[in-house]
This record gives C-alpha cells, sequence and structure tokens, in this order.
C-alpha cells in the first residue's frame, strides 16, 4: 500500500509542477510512510522526489522505526548542533537545491523550514498543501471501515454514560467520564480531540472547554466527542435536554435536527459543497435563527479532525465518492443556550452513507 | 497574573532587541493569556508589543474566549478570503512593519508566517524561541504544585494498574487500563502524551508505542506515562520485571536505577545541565553499558512534555531555583530488553526537590 501511495505522490507533484515535498510528523507523513513521529523540539522530516529514494531526517533514538523501508535515513545525535548536517545531506541525496520543493504550510514549522532552506538555498517552497491533501481526500474502503469503527466506538462510550448523567454535576465530570467510556469501548489512546461537554450559557460557544458550572434543570446540554480507531477518527455532537426546557429550547433543537436531515440528505457525488452547507442553512434561516449559525456546516475528516474537503457556503469543491466529511450545524443564542447535531458521512457512487446512528431527537437526560 | 506576565514578556523583548512578538496556539501564547485555542486550518495569531494592546487574529466563532480581555481581536469570518485583512488589522494596529518581530520557531507555522509576513514586508522575524521560552522557564510554587499533582495523578493511576498486570496481556490492553485509570484519578482530559506500554524486545525502542505484542515471562516492561493537572503535565517511567528475568536484565536495571539516582544528586542551583547528565552516565558507562545510553539525560517539563532546559552533555545552562525537568536515564539492549527509570523534579533554592516518589526497584509483576 505504501508503494502506491508514493506512485500517487508522485503524480500529484507532476500535475503541480513540483520537482519534491517535504513533510514534517502529521497525517500525510503517516499516511504516505505508515511511520509514527510526535512533533517535537527535534525536527523530523522526509524529502521526496519522484523516482528517487525518499529521505528522512531523524533523531538517532527513532532509528528503529525506519528499519526495513526503503527509505535513507539521515540520523543525528542528541546535540542541535548536528542537524543542521543531517539536513544538508537529505537535499544532497536527493538533488534538491534549485528545485520546486512543495511544502505543507499547514504543517511545516518554521523550525524544519529554515533548515531545509539553509541547506537548498536556491529552492522554492511553494505551497503543495493542495496537492497534499488531495492524496487523502478520497478514501478507501478500508479508511472508511476504520472511520466507521471510530463512530461506533464513540456511540457506544455516549451510549454508557447517558444514564449517568445527573443534575449538578459538572461538565467536567461528565467529559472524564466520557473519556473513560471512551477507552473502555476501544478508542486509541490519542483521542481527536477532548470531548466538549457544555451546558446552559456555556453551550452558546461552539467551542467551550468544559467547565466546573454543575448542570441545571432547563439546560440545553451540547456533548461533541470522538474516538479514534484505526489511525482515523470520529467526530460527532448531540444536545440533550437537562429536565424540562423552555420552549424556544426546543424549538432551536427541531430546526438544528431538521438541518442536519436536509445537509445529509444534500450531500452526494457531483454536488459542490456549497449545496450541502445551504441545505442546511436555509432550514435555521427559515426558522428565523440564521445569523446564530455562526460557523459552516462541517469539515473534512478522516485522520485529522479537521481536513478537506470544507462545508462552507463558498467552497464550490465537487463531492465525490470516498470523501468523508461532517454536517453539523448549530444554533447559538448567547449567553442563553446552544445547540449542534453532528454526524459524519462518507459520499458514496450514488449518494451518501452516514457513519453514526445515534437518534438525533432531543432526548430528556438528569 | 496575566499582566505582569506581559510585563515580564516586555522585558524579555526588550533584552532581546526585538520591538515585537507574535505566538501561535501553543503553551506560550496560553501562559500569557490563559487562552486556549487549537492549532488547526484556521489561522490564530496574538501580536505583541510592548506598552500596546495586543492584537489577536482570530475565527469569528472563537470570539467568547476574548470578551472582556485587554486584547483587541480582528476576527475573520469563515471564508479564508478574509484572514488577510485581519492579518493587516492587526498589523497596523501595533504598526509593526519594518520592526523586529520575534517568532517561535519551535511552534509558527508557514501558514501564520506568511500571512504575517504579508502584511509586514519589511519587517524581520528573528527566533525569538530562547527569550520566550525564559518566560515560562522558572516555575513559581502554584505551578510546581500542578505538576506535583500531575505526578501524584499518575502515580496514583500506575498503582491501580500494576495487579492487574498478567502474563499474555498485550501491551495495548495494558495502556488502554493505564489511560482509563488516569482519567479516573483525576487527569485533563488531554494527556501529556499516549503512554508507552513496551516489553521485552520491544522495550529496547525508547519511543515505542503499544503493540499487539503479548507480556512474557522474562521481560522487562517498559511503562512511561502522565498525567495532566492545571495545565501542567507530569512524565514519569518505571521498569517492571514480567516473572523471573535474567541476570543481565537485573544488571542493566540496578545501573539505571542508580543512574538515577545519581542524576537526581548531582540537581541543583548554579550546576549546568551537563553536569547531571554526566552524573547519571558515568555509572552506566561504569557498569559497561554506556554506548546503550542512547538519549540525554532529561528535558525540561511543564506545561510542554519537552521544553527547557535540556538535560544533555553539551548543554552548559545553569540551572536556576524553579527549573523543572526529567531525569530518566535508559539502557536499550537492541532485539532484547530496555529499561528507563524517570522522575520529575524542581531546582530548590538549595538542591532539588522530586514531585515522583513511587519505588524505583526492579518490582516483579505478572
Amino acid at each position: 500500500m505504501t508503494t502506491s501511495r508514493f506512485d500517487k505522490l508522485s503524480a500529484s507533484l507532476s500535475t503541480s509542477g513540483l520537482d519534491a515535498a517535504i513533510l514534517n510528523p502529521g497525517p500525510t507523513l503517516t499516511y504516505l510512510t505508515g511511520l509514527h513521529f510526535h512533533l517535537m523540539e527535534r525536527p523530523t522530516v522526509l524529502f521526496f522526489a519522484p523516482g528517487k529514494t525518499p529521505a528522512l531526517v531523524l533523531p538517532e533514538l527513532e532509528m528503529q522505526k525506519v528499519t526495513g523501508l526503503a527509505i535513507t535515513p539521515f540520523p543525528y545525535g542528541e546535540n542541535p548542533a548536528e542537524w543542521d548536517a543531517a539536513f544538508r545531506g537529505a537535499v544532497q541525496s536527493l538533488d534538491l537545491d534549485g528545485k520546486k520543493i512543495g511544502v505543507e504550510t499547514r504543517q511545516l514549522r518554521l523550525l524544519e523550514y529554515q533548515f531545509v532552506k539553509s541547506a537548498a538555498p536556491a529552492a522554492d517552497f511553494p505551497d503543495a498543501g493542495a496537492a497534499l491533501a488531495s492524496l487523502r481526500l478520497r478514501k478507501d474502503a478500508a479508511e472508511v471501515e476504520s472511520m466507521r469503527r471510530a463512530a461506533r466506538i464513540a456511540e457506544s462510550a455516549l451510549e454508557a454514560v447517558i444514564p449517568l448523567v445527573k443534575v449538578g454535576m459538572t461538565e467536567k465530570e461528565l467529559a472524564a467520564e466520557l473519556i473513560v467510556q471512551l477507552f473502555k469501548h476501544g478508542s486509541e489512546p490519542e483521542l481527536p480531540f477532548a470531548p466538549i461537554v457544555s451546558a446552559g450559557p456555556n453551550s452558546a460557544n461552539p467551542h467551550a472547554s468544559p467547565s466546573d458550572r454543575k448542570l441545571q434543570r432547563g439546560d440545553l446540554l451540547v456533548v461533541d466527542w470522538g474516538a479514534a480507531f484505526g489511525g482515523y477518527i470520529s467526530d460527532l455532537t448531540r444536545t440533550f435536554a437537562v429536565g424540562e426546557v423552555d420552549a424556544e429550547c426546543a424549538r432551536i433543537h427541531a430546526a438544528v435536527q431538521e438541518a442536519n436531515a436536509a445537509g445529509r440528505a444534500a450531500a452526494k457525488p457531483g454536488v459542490p459543497c456549497a449545496e450541502v452547507d445551504k441545505a442546511a442553512r436555509v432550514v435555521i434561516e427559515a426558522a428565523g435563527y440564521g445569523k446564530f449559525f455562526t460557523h459552516r456546516t462541517g469539515h473534512g475528516i478522516g485522520m485529522e479532525p479537521h481536513e478537506d474537503p470544507y462545508i462552507r457556503g463558498d467552497n464550490m469543491q465537487i463531492l465525490e465518492a470516498g470523501m468523508t466529511f461532517t454536517i453539523e450545524p448549530g444554533i447559538y443564542l448567547p449567553n442563553r443556550n446552544g445547540v449542534r447535531i453532528e454526524d459524519n458521512v462518507v459520499i458514496t457512487d450514488s449518494g451518501v452513507d452516514v457513519l453514526s446512528s445515534l437518534p438525533r431527537e432531543m432526548k430528556t437526560v438528569g
């Protein structure tokens, strides 16, 4: 599989008029090589040029990871004074000076960039983010299966937590219990993100962190959580009523639920991302809450919690089979309450397959 | 506290001859502002210049996080075409073009850098990594107390797991149980790193990931794990014997245990980092395993899993009260077995305070 992924990369670079690409630790490097490195104070960079053996600058103590791989290692010891020589060695081995070397601006740090630039002063470093992201854009069956497992793990974990939710419990306590259940149900050690558990006024902040605020009767409770399996992730959201909630809470929940359904119905091959966003947004606008739906309808998902394609009103990118993304409309009434309902989907040859299946109706907890 | 931290930053920039600094999401930004942002596809950058109100480029949907703070926000909407104007606004508000703007090369991505550079084409961007790291280098009492709690949480979690360790259990199963216990004992949702659980030949790889290999009698078992509390972390390692191990395993464990003690004994104010490294290393060299101690003796720890000061043989940085770091000598016999014993310490006015207290002797499990 790894070889054919490097072949895909060669083709993508050629289409983009690039001679090479450099990658630091992150999902693209892992996708291409199967290797996992942490993004740390020690630089690690893969140098790739079509038709040549890739080179890898890495700390000596990581050398066991590359044993047996068709990669030329350029290791360095514990003294940072050795880094420069390792970078020069890698650049020379692929004859990269003066070439067009594509970079991922969202991933590459100045740390790595400056060492490569110093070793290849006459090179250009065009943004190859789109070309590199395109490699991972259409998931194969094995990737989708991992995402389905990641969704199932997340759903089982939440189902185990729901009966424990009680008025008076803090958001942090609920988040801790959910995390425990995610691991009990089989998530990999690195969660895609720390779960959001936010209730009442906190739920009106789409990116809230769990707080010490206690759940109160009448709150809406937003839980945005995910699991990891096989290197792929899930990212789901459900919104609950804590005891009896007021009529407006019920109204915004119903509007978001309908918008989520409309987004899922609009998702199919051949349609631009913008159309899925619009399908969800018009429902919320019609309900009179358009200006409280403050974010895009979704984002791509796979190895990363956010990746292409982005489900935004200005994105005319056409959906194709194998693309995977979230559909997550929301309504946020500042200082009062918020609702979001999020599913993960994959575009199929004829429509869409929804990877998540937990009920979306407003369930009462507590 | 936040104000005085900005004052520290002003002084540090002045000493370094810098007019300003830019920070993207990461520990330094959080240390200065108390704000948490994810490093995502949407850029977030704080612009700081002494004597002026800091500016913050951020997504509109994060605006609630900055309400009431003495920071001028430059928000942008969901269309990336709006990013450029936000960056120009922030640069102009602080009059930064043509100035010396310090950057953290280990943290800043090309994504943020290119937008700032485009908005301030005549500016210089010197590496301010050392000046910025120095702000967080000497922990105050509250920071040390958080680290002590993070160590205690980690130790309680491991104590809960040890009785469950059995021959035939996989490394992954043991890691999953440890993660569950970390959260049950009070770790914050984002662990500092995924625990390393590696046994037998896998323990000879200092950066192994937990595998499906089953624990076998005669294995050494390395557990390298940590917890998070109050935004600060712990990072500990203990090595166990699975059933009876051979004489060499016992010998390398004893040598590493003695090296760990020697490193802790050498750590005190006024001593260079190199001396702590040397104190641990000579013990392992004397035992005849010098070439199998393949890494530095330790690294700084605090908000980040790796930060200044680095306990390396070439680092002449002088230890001062409040500095916090790991002492973690190891011996790795390729394809056979490995040992590492890691503690977290803080330099005091007169010596060292060890934040971790789990026994270091080779305990038999399984």
